[in-house]
């Protein structure tokens, strides 16, 4: 019942409606009264400060480098980790079936409430508040990051590649797929037809598959 | 020379910092120092925005609903129709070649520079300053919308029946690209492996020949 309290020093932030911050902490599997609108409020107001505090530190990053360093910054694994530092999961009003399957640990679940929190937060103190809890919540995760090790995934790197030669896209077929439901190996050639080039990758999925493909592609290009 | 203070009172705000809108209306194909940065800014502020006044304006809607509302006000074609009632055609800085072919017209060009406006706003004037601009623009807009008659696009119907059926979500690959960079034509191929399916879109972007393909589909798959 003192989960508020502590969770307030925590954020740095005290709530003049603290039904607010019940609301965001609430799952929808507790209560029709859950954090769902919460969250798509939060997500936006949450992106937007990162955007602001992206396009401030690095004054020459182009677009593409700042979108994909905010994308990293906002993912559900980083919220989660942000949410795990607070012990957001102790405060959470999760119903039955979650409490059972220990729904507090799950990142999604975390994310959700986290972002649920910034819009609370928002809707309770307005814009500069919101502002001030995201840039203490992510104070080191600004600190550190770096925009010289974005990691591209292989398809998108491709991608740009040949946007930047003007040629054509890549078209990737699912070639085959083996074994079982729960253990299937995919099968996916990459081809390029203005380089005459195929390359074939293999993965447990037709996703992981296709990166290994393009990652192959990128090889041979510059090889 | 006289297109910005025109372009000022149609927006209803005057900037401090003239070259901050100045800057928001010179496209890549112009210059270095463009508005792409400002348009990743701007269009968080935006999606921000919309996102709190749908969430005031809609009190019982659920999420997913408002996600779609708003993906309706943000989307390309509604912003590149704002930017035509500001006339932001004529104030923009074009390079030689999206002179030739029109660029002024074109729906990208006008809504990256309308959301590049916001940003310009946002940081001139703040947050308040980008809050009365948007609203203004979206005035008529959010009157009128109406959240029964949300449309979901194709792609987005495709792919919830697929998943209301337990069948694997269609592969969406582009078969060709054809013309010059200023009039491409794709062709993009809907495979529903499952049933054994395939349409095949044409448009002017591989998006709208997605949705294309979808549409095709969902009709195939009706009849």
């Amino acid at each position: 019942m003192n989960a508020l309290p502590v969770l307030q020093t925590r954020i740095s932030y005290t709530f003049t409606q603290p039904q607010l911050l019940q609301q965001a902490l609430t799952h929808r599997s507790f209560s029709a009264a859950n954090n769902e609108r919460l969250e798509f409020l939060g997500d936006s107001v949450l992106n937007f400060i990162i955007a602001h505090q992206l396009f401030k530190r690095f004054p020459d990053l182009p677009e593409g480098d700042l979108s994909r360093l905010r994308a990293k910054l906002v993912k559900e694994s980083s919220l989660a980790e942000i949410a795990s530092t607070l012990h957001l999961g102790d405060a959470l009003k999760l119903g039955e079936g979650e409490l059972k399957s220990a729904g507090w640990r799950r990142p999604s679940i975390l994310a959700d409430a986290l972002e649920a929190i910034v819009g609370a937060v928002y809707l309770d103190g307005g814009f500069f508040a919101a502002e001030q809890v995201v840039t203490l919540l992510y104070a080191e995760k600004l600190t550190i990051i770096d925009p010289k090790v974005i990691d591209k995934d292989a398809k998108s790197q491709l991608q740009e590649y040949l946007q930047s030669k003007k040629m054509e896209l890549p078209e990737y077929e699912v070639v085959s797929i083996e074994g079982e439901a729960h253990a299937q190996s995919f099968t996916v050639r990459c081809t390029l037809h203005k380089l005459k080039m195929t390359t074939t990758g293999v993965g447990t999925s037709r996703r992981v598959a296709e990166q290994q493909a393009a990652k192959l592609a990128m090889e041979k290009i510059q090889s």
